[in-house]
């Protein structure tokens, strides 16, 4: 009997926002992968450190860094160390931050083993953007609202998608936060937006505007971890 | 000492997707407010019924149909009665399908009651969308990838944003899902559609294409509670 691979999203930070289906495919796991980028392996690490004793861990390095060749070779490396344990019957479990269906890098792990004939099983999690929206008490779309998810590795799909109708979520601002803020405030956005630093993580900050971002967050590691919301005020809010 | 009121997302059905927040949120709440609107009771009161002993249950109606007058005037309503609890110091939980921050109508009586000063948190769950990609094991967005969420309550918002580079989730089609489909076909699009019916209830069901729903979904119930993932060819996928 071969084993089966578990995509687990273990949500943004707060060990609280695990799912129980989450934690109960850790649970049935003998292996845990967790990844290990830009800080992710604490993060990640901490959220379900009750849940390893008995496990064997696998450390898997993905750098943003890397050009495409050596990260695909990257992934196939991760994904023939994962099969090993499949063909040995174990159960392995892939942990992810936030949701594994949005821009993880689970997923094309996930894919190659799936094209391998192995069992695969996708558990979501939270999301940053959900996660940040509640911790800010704001609605991401209501009614009729339209909801954009923007990632800002592309500077172009700012420019471009900004100025549709909806409301926006600009994610992986990363060291880019300051030019994804300059853009916004070029267009008049500044108290639309809200900047949710590090969201259910212990030093979590939360920007009500651009101006109180810029005000406050003096420090070098601002906007690390960042997740953007845009409201759009065009939306037809009932009162 | 006033009570405080949570906002519990309690995700899309499967009780296990409940977050150990969400669970600890009802178990601290006094009173559980369940929004009964479309079947949603039922749904609602399945995935938290474990939780629910010794709880005062506040059954809340909200109608579709209902003119916005008439929805302002039962929110306020809603809202009044909560706040009533929460003057006599008891902690109430609004528990709500699917994802606190997206379409769900608790956040208008969240609104209401944390302008009258009450203490309110809430607490994000997983959304529909997530879920469905995660049954489908398709992913939702990925590297540059740009995700919209378009609800289907505006006929102009599907035609408007279908153009758009990107992957779309087409949500609250309802009774509409059979025009969502025809407007998506007409685009080329039946390949690169999957419509999720009640994902993670028993009942659920995933159609791989538009011509599999229209080949399989023959009752008239069929594409109730559905979420439609449109994945854009011209996204960059890396092998």
């Amino acid at each position: 009997m071969k084993g089966v691979l578990y995509g687990i999203g273990i949500g943004p930070g707060d060990p609280e926002l695990l799912t129980l289906k989450a934690i109960n495919a850790i649970k049935k796991s003998d292996v845990i992968v967790v990844p290990h980028a830009q800080n992710g392996y604490e993060t990640a690490f901490e959220i379900v450190k009750d849940y390893l004793s008995d496990k064997i861990l696998l450390k898997s390095h993905f750098y943003m860094k890397d050009n495409d060749d050596k990260r695909r070779e990257h992934r196939l490396k991760v994904a023939d160390d994962i099969c090993k344990f499949l063909d040995e019957g174990k159960t392995v479990g892939f942990i992810t931050l936030g949701d594994t269906v949005i821009y993880s890098t689970y997923m094309y792990v996930h894919k190659i083993i799936k094209d391998r004939g192995f069992k695969t099983q996708i558990i979501p999690g939270i999301t940053s953007f959900s996660a940040s929206a509640a911790v800010a008490e704001q609605v991401l779309c209501e009614g009729e609202d339209v909801l954009h998810i923007i990632p800002a590795n592309r500077e172009e799909n700012i420019e471009r998608f900004l100025d549709l109708p909806g409301n926006k979520v600009i994610m992986k601002s990363g060291k880019n936060i300051t030019k994804v803020l300059n853009i916004l405030q070029s267009k008049g956005l500044s108290e639309n937006t809200k900047i949710i630093e590090r969201c259910t993580m212990k030093e979590q900050r939360i920007f009500n505007s651009i101006q109180e971002f810029y005000n406050l967050a003096k420090d070098e590691q601002a906007g690390y971890f960042s997740v953007v919301l845009v409201k759009d005020n065009s939306n037809t809010m009932e009162e």
